[in-house]
């Protein structure tokens, strides 16, 4: 991931900023940053220079820019939301300066709104004809505002063309989680999520699971560093004894526990990890024998029968099919 | 509530500050006070007069009191974590300051940790042998910090005796639902969460779910809107044509998204939100003729067949037992 280049995250704070909008997604992106996904942080308000932002607990965040003349090009930018109502989030000092900003400057960009973030947007014609969603109160004010966009009421976030918009406020961190998701991987976004003890959650309209965060939705800490060992190198063999070992445990207890914790056998659960890494093989052009040596299988034909026990078609179907 | 006395709620921000520890427990705490919550937040640092909190996102919180000498009587007070490993956590400059505060001024008080917060409150020796639990990768490091505590591994939050301490991050927003639960009720904080658009979740050692809470775990927002009208008023009579309009939709479609999203029928719903009713009456010493008249059934003998239907024992049993 280090060749990469790196993607600025820019945050728009907008006034009496609804803290957690802001602290959920940037926390997750500081996260992912820190382990290892290239991008650089900026938090920008309608201030002036050295004036610090007013959020809506009462203390202000120092250190945020002024709203630039100028982005980047490779840029997401999140716009967060503010506490109140519609009319609230829209009439205060400094919000008709955003929206105006976000209008001239971020029109045409990646944008991804938190919560009411979404009403700015919709008021700078950002969500003109897009699906999207905002915080279950306010999505009578987003239908007023942006009559042309279609507004779904029951998502966590909607994602249409490169505009993101999340239900209220911890649902940023959902949202946060799919674009690390989708400008690193999955798997980083499960482990990103478990470095937050974000719960998985599944919610109408999402996407299946991804075999690196499923049976992950536990509390049990051992099992935990057992499924981040068996996630590190799924190509590998486990031996129950070598597991049990990293969890402290016996034999016997890890059977069990891992059972109960992620609601499927350890045996499954590696498979469904060979199964991803197989995958994912094949869909940047790899062949069934080259996809199989690299899940740790001894050939072509005990990943076809993996595959016919846990997934839909065949290898050879697969094959340059995208990754999942 | 407006007659209960207000209690502080009284945020300590470590140096480097994981800003969504905070966020996500303050977050919560200001919405329930909007909702009528006697609290009152407070923010204080190891800072000087005028100084900014620095927090691990290079921004910092302004508006923040230095540590004061004096703490009210009423006061809760919440240990926020900091970025980075134990080590980290406890050598910055400030963090001394911080816990021989903590020592000080917080021994014997309500005390709540979010994720690090655990070790600085460690090493101020409040969790001496307590039940307590911190980030997934601390444990360790508090079990060395305070070998007489009982360092739990696999629990959202841990109380013990006024002392709360949660898992990693977001497991403070958890935390704090909890307080307003204790500080108000299960039902605000049910609101709160829903304001939030935090999923209602269960671990390993939960208490049972609060009625006000079951079958809210889902994003359909016409069906929290109908959920609401009932827990307003569960005593009412709701015809389902009156519940549909609600929802803007059929009869029909009601029935059906009801059980989808919930995984109950709308009866069975209702009558849960009765028997919760119920059962606080009972508790707090009405008979059973009364409990029944309070839940809005037509007779004793109507409660005690939806008691049988749903919940242990008699009403008769419950009663003087104190609330759920």
């Amino acid at each position: 991931m280090t060749s990469s280049p790196t993607t600025e995250i820019c945050f728009v704070l907008p006034p009496a900023l609804l803290l957690l909008d802001f602290a959920g997604a940037a926390d997750a992106f500081r996260i992912a940053s820190q382990m290892g996904l290239p991008v650089r942080l900026r938090m920008v308000a309608p201030v002036r220079e050295g004036e610090a932002a007013p959020t809506g607990l009462g203390v202000s965040l120092s250190g945020v820019e002024p709203l630039p003349a100028h982005l980047g090009d490779d840029v997401l930018v999140v716009v967060c939301g503010a506490v109140g109502d519609g009319e609230a989030v829209l009439s205060r000092r400094g919000s008709r300066t955003l929206v105006d900003w976000l209008r001239l400057r971020v029109a045409d960009r990646s944008v991804a709104c938190v919560c009411s973030g979404a009403l700015l947007a919709a008021a700078a014609g950002l969500l003109r004809g897009r699906r999207c969603t905002t915080h279950h109160t306010l999505l009578d004010a987003l239908r007023r505002l942006e009559p042309t966009a279609d507004v779904l009421d029951s998502r966590v976030f909607v994602e249409d063309r490169g505009v993101y918009t999340s239900a209220g406020v911890t649902a940023g961190i959902d949202l946060a989680l799919h674009l690390i998701a989708g400008l690193g991987s999955p798997r980083l976004a499960a482990a990103v999520a478990r470095e937050m003890a974000v719960y998985l959650r599944r919610a109408p309209g999402d996407p299946a699971l991804s075999p690196w965060l499923e049976g992950r939705n536990h509390m049990d800490a051992r099992i935990h560093r057992i499924q981040e060992a068996l996630a590190h190198a799924p190509a590998e063999n486990w031996p129950l004894s070598r597991l049990a070992e990293i969890g402290h445990m016996s034999v016997r207890s890890l059977t069990r526990r891992f059972r109960e914790a992620s609601g499927m056998s350890i045996n499954s659960y590696h498979a469904r990890l060979r199964l991803a890494l197989a995958r994912q093989a094949l869909a940047t052009g790899d062949t069934v024998e080259r996809a199989a040596e690299r899940a740790g299988l001894g050939s072509a034909r005990q990943l076809r029968r993996l595959w016919a026990a846990g997934a839909d078609g065949t290898p050879a179907t697969a094959r340059g099919k995208g990754p999942d």
